[in-house]
């Protein structure tokens, strides 16, 4: 054997972590863009689309978790050795584009973007490396009103996907406050509140995943993982534990009693005492008159991941099943983002709504309804006729029939008969020379030959039912027409 | 000064080569986005989404003018050392998703995609590293009919978006033909046809930008750009390059000529035979009664670029303006590359339209009838009757009324009015205490506003116009949507 010309072959698979999608999931993502889309142009915005790379400068470092450059992210270096990125969010991307348009936007300027994010992180069974977010955002407006309405469209969207106020639930909570604890539990003083915020921020940010106990390990002397790994702790002190685990423990149904009993815990802290008065505003005005029906509590174990917010933060889960699907959105305000570029503080605040967790539900509840592509296949029962094949599926398609004209190999007419079946035709157009001569064709009805197929034993019965019936070819169009829409 | 407090800012800016696209250039895209969706799926052809980043090995190395590994590609290694890509095509990535599972897909696999693709090539003015492409493919199908259909559906979804015959051009041609004119001008035999073959399609690939005298140069000896850099040439005979060249002069506008005139050059090759008799096979079809109006000739010229195609090709360019808008679309037949993963040919074929090009004219073209987002902006004439213009503002969205509430600074509220005006909304609500005592607000008509100011001179006319009135608050909504219907 000839070693140097054996081939090798590239493997026919997507990297780790990534996934094609075909057309009833992409049919039913479009049915959830286009009313996201809707609900968001009803609030006002505006759409902005930005490149899915950017810079890893203007990027930033902002996905939790991350201590290493580039971590988490897809990153390189182009030919001049400067860093390029994939985006890993639509929200850092946003900062740098207003800041580089901002002599031509309008301020508040209120724009929605979407599309696929990446993240290099672990992937799992339903965590992918590629996903899909669509976001609202308001840059330049310090109002709680924009804070609120970021809430608002999560609800009203909703709504309009056909879920009720008992399927979701909005947990929201405020920077602020947990950087008041921190002050309040003599963790720190102003000057150098960030890093151990962060430490604590991110402890917080576990307990999905880790639960109570974890948090408590975390914020104490570490925790040893199911696989043994180790993870330091913040070594804080048993009753500075005890504080913000209390805090942690603060779920009062009514927003204002959960309101007073975070005061007792951040005392006199000047900035957890803001965010407590940025919270009231905004369960004011989720709470107004005429509003959607609000379906949100105020939660202290909300964080949020991503380190550039840094106010209020709020995140919708769907409940609608008996396992929750989890965290389908979520945001905030980040004052200082946008300041990066441009040394001017400009407020800001947005929601991301997770695209992927709320299609792969709905597909899956709607996947009974789901309509083939093709009403219409034209089978090739002599290759001779083939100008009269095209001739008949232009005029279908000129008179907005999907038609599919059948294009392998035309020798065996059952292969055709099992293609048109797979495709989830509605019908079959069938003329040899005969039918031809005569100028009928015969038209055989898929969906009622299926069914039939199951109701019956004999091939000779299915044979004779009405299931395939002769049409003149001067009444094609209309007879297929007014069958389809029967 | 402190050096090492000193803060360097990141750039807010887009890579070079990537720019930010705008709401009213995204509105349109959708406009065309939607018109190739329909027009595919009346063709059969179901969607697939692939993802972004594919292995540099399932991706191949296909791109024009490519000889150094990755080059125009971005690319990267993960942390396992496995070069990843971003897709620079929708076709390289249907093959290893075809490949993938082609045990679950029906054959012929008539799939549509759409979305960026992405090239490390040097930018130019309307030249972007990040294009949108809007393909459609059959994979698994030998026919001609396949191939006419890809230039049926170009020349549907320009008629639907209003162009006629006479603005665009369709060229077709096939590659077998040139194999037997290089197999004719005896530059070789089947055995190593592949890398001279290569060679001939790089030098005609260049035609549109060099001309007909730097083909003829880079056939010879080489040629001297404007900038003094040398490109090595193939260094055929004089004989060799004369028939080349009459080949590629060839242009009749009877493609029945066209093919006898080609069919003279290659004599007797085989391979050359073969293309001529699909050329004539989708002329042909192309022709058949009852079809879209073709536009098209068959031009030996046409070669497309990338290295995958392996029988008929095609290109349209739109003409309507002045100045050529150039290929706006293109495509060809490609049959070996599923056989690069399972080692089965599968033949196949398929059609890219290049969205921005046709989007950006459009666009352009329309600018005029553009309209705003907002169709009313509520104005905060007093901070403490939020709950009132939250109450407003919610009561529209829910009849389906794009309601921009203001959250800017409410301080100063002619600048409230700017921003109303740079939003182009359609009216503005003005409601303050007194107002509100009576029930009433007041509705500003900033189209007509805008129309007077250019009308009128004197700001006291202005303020008697009847550009503002007031309305009831329980008959705004109804109003307001007679307004907006009138």
């Amino acid at each position: 054997m000839d070693r140097s010309k054996k081939i090798v072959r590239p493997k026919a698979i997507t990297p780790r972590g990534f996934k094609d999608n075909f057309h009833s999931y992409l049919k039913k993502r479009d049915e959830v863009l286009e009313v996201v889309n809707r609900v968001y142009e009803l609030y006002g915005f505006e759409r902005l689309e930005t490149p899915a790379i950017e810079t890893v400068d203007a990027l930033g470092k902002f996905l939790p978790d991350v201590n290493r450059p580039n971590e988490g992210v897809f990153a390189w270096q182009d030919e001049t050795d400067s860093w390029l990125a994939l985006r890993y969010d639509l929200t850092a991307p946003l900062a740098r584009a207003f800041s580089q348009h901002r002599n031509t936007l309008q301020v508040p300027y209120k724009r929605y973007s979407f599309g696929p994010v990446w993240r290099d992180e672990k992937p799992g069974p339903d965590r992918f490396k590629e996903f899909y977010q669509f976001d609202a955002d308001i840059v330049g407006s310090s109002s709680f009103i924009a804070d609120a309405e970021m809430c608002f469209v999560v609800f009203d969207v909703l709504k309009e996907l056909g879920f009720s106020v008992a399927d979701y639930s909005t947990r929201i909570s405020n920077r602020k406050i947990l950087s008041g604890l921190v002050q309040a539990v003599k963790l720190a003083d102003d000057t150098d509140l960030g890093d151990i915020e962060l430490v604590v921020f991110r402890a917080i940010d576990k307990l999905d995943r880790l639960g109570l106990q974890g948090v408590e390990s975390l914020l104490g002397k570490g925790r040893t993982d199911s696989s043994g790994d180790f993870t330091k702790g913040a070594n804080l002190s048993a009753g500075q534990i005890d504080t913000i685990m209390s805090f942690l423990k603060i779920k009062d149904n009514d927003p204002y009693k959960a309101l007073q009993e975070m005061g007792l815990l951040i005392k006199d802290s000047e900035i957890g005492q803001e965010g407590l008065g940025e919270l009231k505003n905004i369960t004011d005005a989720l709470l107004s008159e005429g509003c959607s029906n609000p379906s949100f509590r105020i939660d202290p174990s909300v964080v949020r991941g991503l380190a550039y917010y840094t106010g209020t933060v709020f995140e919708t889960e769907l409940t609608t099943t008996t396992s929750s699907l989890g965290s389908i959105s979520g945001g905030g305000r980040y004052d200082d983002l946008v300041s990066r570029f441009t040394g001017q503080k400009v407020p800001s605040t947005g929601v991301s709504i997770g695209i992927d967790r709320l299609v792969s539900f709905l597909h899956e509840r709607d996947s009974k309804k789901e309509k083939g592509v093709v009403d219409v296949i034209v089978t090739v029962m002599d290759k001779n006729l083939m100008q009269h094949y095209i001739n008949i599926a232009s005029d279908l398609r000129a008179h907005g029939v999907n038609t599919d004209l059948y294009v392998g190999n035309p020798k065996d007419f059952g292969k055709q008969m099992k293609y048109a079946d797979s495709r989830n035709a509605t019908f079959a157009i069938v003329a040899g020379t005969n039918e031809l001569k005569d100028d009928i064709v015969q038209v055989k009805d898929l969906k009622l030959g299926r069914k039939l197929s199951v109701d019956i034993s004999s091939n000779e019965e299915w044979k004779e039912q009405p299931a395939q019936f002769p049409v003149k070819r001067e009444e094609l169009i209309e007879k297929i027409l007014e069958l389809l829409r029967s």
